[in-house]
């Protein structure tokens, strides 16, 4: 019988671990026991608690990316429902936890951004490939006149996921989903209004 | 001679350690090194690192609602400019720490709330009592016909300081202050217009 990898398990209980703890409050220790693999299994899979953790934040994103899909690419929606279709997603997604959990890429930039180098440009390059998506549904529906076309699509989009960010946030502090409503209701009267 | 306190050099090192570091990043023995004071003061000071926390999060708002004040009590502006001077105050203190730091209410609302329910209380205390000044002044803007008045002045100040403080988590990533700039052009353009 070959030996069984705990590769997969820690990288799962990891994110788990990581979402709930943030980056420095998750030790290897908590990650193994929450995986059930024994400690020194770690070290034979990642080189650091740093490469693991992008490991965990790049699957995260590739499954927040299937979150974006699923949205984005709903073509029995409009550009604009389609926006508000991720965020009611994620507000769903958010629910789920109790709104005790937020969003990793969030929680990773704020706590990790300061102290490591990789990290950061990992988050950085995270946002850029985030915002493609969302720039290019903004452009179709100013292009439709669904919505206004003041502003650049990058730039909408940029201040659309940064802002849910602080949703998040707030609403993390709150135990509630009254910030990301808050959130949906206004931006969606005013930038992101429906043109006539 | 008497005994020197180390009370005071604690605390302040501690608000530099945990702005760089993060709450759990933050070892009482960094904040001890960075005070200058010997490990066993933290101790007969503070009752916990928790506690300790607190208090550095209690002075940190304290300061800010000096910046909040500077900015919502001058009367030679507009109360919708007064809006906008106060995100400038912050913008100039951000790039005074290069966009490496960000804001300890931010952080702490990502990093803490999930973990320390004393913390998650005494955060959601202080957003209840940041948004008042910045509601008194969205309702004066409101009434003199300087923005539009379709929402609630309060759930309008909520909505620019979790907002802002997603500015300020792009921000950190990023390093530089094209969110935060975005953030202000793209929000007195719009939720907070100037009305003709």
């Amino acid at each position: 019988m070959s030996k069984p990898s705990f590769r997969e398990d820690i990288l799962a209980a990891g994110l788990q671990v990581m979402l709930r703890s943030g980056y420095e409050g998750a030790s290897v220790r908590d990650i193994c026991a929450a995986a059930g693999a024994p400690h020194g299994s770690f070290t034979n899979h990642f080189r650091s608690k740093e490469a693991f953790a992008e490991e965990v934040l790049d699957r995260y994103f590739a499954h927040t990316k299937g979150l974006v899909k699923e949205a984005l690419n709903d073509k029995s929606l409009t550009p604009r429902q389609r926006l508000k279709r991720y965020l009611d997603i994620i507000s769903r997604v958010l629910a789920d936890d109790k709104w005790n959990r937020g969003c990793l890429i969030g929680d990773f930039s704020l706590e990790t951004a300061s102290q490591s180098e990789l990290l950061r440009e990992r988050l950085e390059a995270i946002f850029q490939e985030w915002r493609a998506p969302f720039a290019s549904c903004i452009a179709e529906a100013q292009a439709a006149g669904e919505i206004d076309s003041t502003f650049d699509p990058v730039d909408l989009a940029e201040f659309l996921l940064a802002s849910w960010e602080g949703a998040i946030l707030r609403m993390k502090v709150e135990r509630g989903p009254a910030a990301l409503d808050r959130f949906k209701n206004i931006v969606f009267q005013t930038i992101f209004k429906e043109q006539k």
